[in-house]
């Protein structure tokens, strides 16, 4: 890590890496180091954890989830192949600088107008990871080819089909720009996004953000607001090999996309009143799990395997045939496999129709889930998986699918070059 | 700290003590003790620290900020006083079971529908606090006296009159009841006041929720999304002499609200976008604080007194006339002080004009400050402030007051009791 030369912001870098070793005994340690937080024996304050920005992949794919999010998608603005590079050239240098706790260009030491909000000054760079995409209106806009990119539009960024039910909001769907922070802190996610939005100021203008939340015990699978642990049957992160299958883009047509992977973001409103008044029981018929272990039904821990073939003494199938684990399981979708990175939103409350009996208009929660996948091919992943879902799925009346957008998320950077260079390296 | 009889109740307290423990070193000891992290000398697992319910003061007034809060106002639907104290009582009970870690009420055995959505299990207490307060329509509700209460209205629970540039959407403003829930975790906070709105289904309906968040190393001044410090200036929770003075109720016409307090909150908007392209030194004349140290411009640090007659050497105000600290300033209030206790927020985006040249329509964040604020009268604290900063406030070509509420939060509770006992006993 190189050390910068400006001393307000080494000065506060300083006090930050103090504040947090009077909160986080045994932390001060793996303060500058890029490990993540599951390999380490000793305990680390999330505030303190640094994780590296360059690589062979992205960060913020398969890095242990962090406690926040905000997710946002920006439309080009400019017909100029020039404006898009410099600013994907200007944002990973940001982008590398936040990561690692730094503000997103140099302090001036004049009064003038600052290149940073400030807001994150004394704070830790909290495990900042900041993960760029680009959406087909990068390669194709209004029918033209506004840079020269069409013919390298990847067949797997696939503008995505109608689903049933879908009740998107324009304000809350597409974006020819991805960027989703994730951080341990509400404040350093939303600071990133913040940044790099305002320096593409003339070239990009913001189409959505959404800020998320994930809470749980680290290391445990931790539980959505509809109070059942969210993530269990993912391919696990820890094993190249899936990553490499479901995850990780390698097809021929796109070479530039390898060691990438495609990004659904889905913004799902959930009813929380109408759910919290169902019987447990029926909850778990819904999803097809317990819900206090979180094991399948039927069997006593969360990670005992699904029986999809298990019947009861009157040959009922125990995971029922329209539960939520059932029709999203890989034996039921030929195999396939996303790796799910949603996170929780809460935005407070609005005027609805409630979707139960008697019906009421009335003042309810906005809040539900940031469904975020990764996978090497939304057209075996996620597009078969939510066809089914959205047609069978007993959750439906629970959710509305609010906001959508698909992105392909280039693979990572190595110093010295920029985000999606090899898309536009001919 | 009473032990619940409840099997898996207590299983999921043990497995979260567990995880805290395997994340914070030194914390254990302290998981199960009501004392403030202020007073600790080891460091705490901040998941897993107890504030205590029961207390001559609701918590959550004085108490050290938590990263999170929910904040509801909800209205009252019954005209029957005795379902007002029987929600009241039911309240006292679920608040003091979550305030301790614990599930809202004991989780049955069986499948039937659970009086807790379970989303907290597994998690700690976060130094969760929920602090309840009463709106002028519990008094008064369209000119009736639906509970007999009318003439127990305390004087100082005024309705707050309209300040100038108000925008207030009746949506985001008003309320009879309060909830307020602080937690470090922002699903321990929104946990709370879900399960004591669902309690009270028939009874009260939601009239606005919203999440908020702070971050700051903690025992330092957090910055708010403008960047700078804020609550610098706050009266100190340390000095019961300045509690009793500016922040307790003890008005001889409403001796039920004493050791209570009056709470103002208001939802402000700042336009985030517009604020960042400002010169740093520009923002620090809006402020009157220099924005990297916190110091009163033209001082070296953060707590150095604010001189309100300093010039320069042509003889002008070295703290601007309109600055925000002046104006907020005790000294131009007739020492007027009030605790603020605010959290920022950030609820996306939204379709907005933009408030500057060009006056744009565009996609803007809708993010900026709850502002929550405590005091022993209204009419001596925020009223006579607000209404100078409403006028004057360079702050105010920034912001936007788009949501408001007054409430009198009465005093804590002592066990067997309930909140607001004092008013209904006669």
């Amino acid at each position: 890590m190189a050390i910068d030369q400006d001393p307000p912001r080494r000065r506060f870098l300083k006090a930050g890496v103090a504040a947090g070793a009077a909160l986080g005994a045994g932390s001060v340690a793996h303060a500058a180091t890029n490990t993540p937080l599951k390999q380490l024996k000793q305990p680390v304050d999330p505030m303190l954890m640094v994780e590296p920005f360059f690589g062979e992949h992205q960060a913020g794919i398969v890095t242990p989830q962090q406690s926040h999010t905000y997710v946002a998608a920006l439309d080009l603005t400019t017909d100029k192949r020039d404006d898009v590079i410099g600013l994907l050239k200007t944002w990973t240098d940001a982008a590398a600088r936040m990561s690692r706790g730094d503000t997103a260009k140099p302090l001036p030491a004049d009064d003038k107008a600052a290149p940073d909000s400030g807001d994150i000054l004394g704070l830790g760079a909290a495990g900042l990871t900041i993960t760029f995409g680009f959406g087909p209106g990068l390669f194709t806009h209004e029918g033209r080819d506004r840079y020269g990119l069409e013919k390298r539009r990847p067949a797997a960024l696939v503008d995505l089909p109608r689903f049933n039910g879908d009740q998107l909001l324009p304000q809350k769907t597409g974006g020819d720009i991805l960027i989703q922070a994730c951080a341990n802190d509400a404040q350093v996610a939303f600071h990133a996004v913040r940044q790099l939005a305002r320096m593409g100021y003339g070239i990009v203008a913001m189409r959505w953000g959404q800020a998320g939340f994930l809470s749980g015990p680290r290391g445990q699978t931790p539980r959505n607001l509809m109070g059942f642990k969210d993530g269990t049957n993912n391919p696990s992160t820890a094993q190249p090999a899936l990553m490499n299958q479901f995850v990780w883009a390698n097809a021929p047509d796109a070479p530039w996309m390898n060691g990438g992977t495609y990004t659904v973001v889905r913004r799902i409103r959930i009813t929380l009143e109408h759910w919290d008044t169902m019987e447990r029981g029926f909850q778990e018929q819904v999803m097809g799990r317990e819900k206090y272990s979180g094991a399948p039904i039927g069997k006593k821990n969360e990670f005992d395997a699904l029986d999809l073939d298990a019947a009861d003494k009157d040959g009922n199938q125990v995971i029922p045939e329209n539960s939520h684990v059932r029709l999203s399981n890989q034996a039921t979708n030929n195999g396939a496999q996303i790796l799910r990175r949603s996170y929780s939103y809460n935005d407070g409350t609005d005027f609805y129709i409630e979707r139960w009996p008697p019906w009421r208009q009335e003042t309810e929660y906005d809040a539900g889930l940031i469904f975020v996948a990764h996978q090497s091919d939304p057209r075996t992943g996620f597009i078969p998986i939510n066809d089914r879902l959205a047609k069978f799925d007993m959750m439906n009346q629970f959710t509305t699918h609010v906001g959508s957008a698909v992105f392909a998320c280039p693979p990572g950077v190595r110093p010295g070059s920029f985000i999606g260079a090899g898309l536009f390296e001919a």
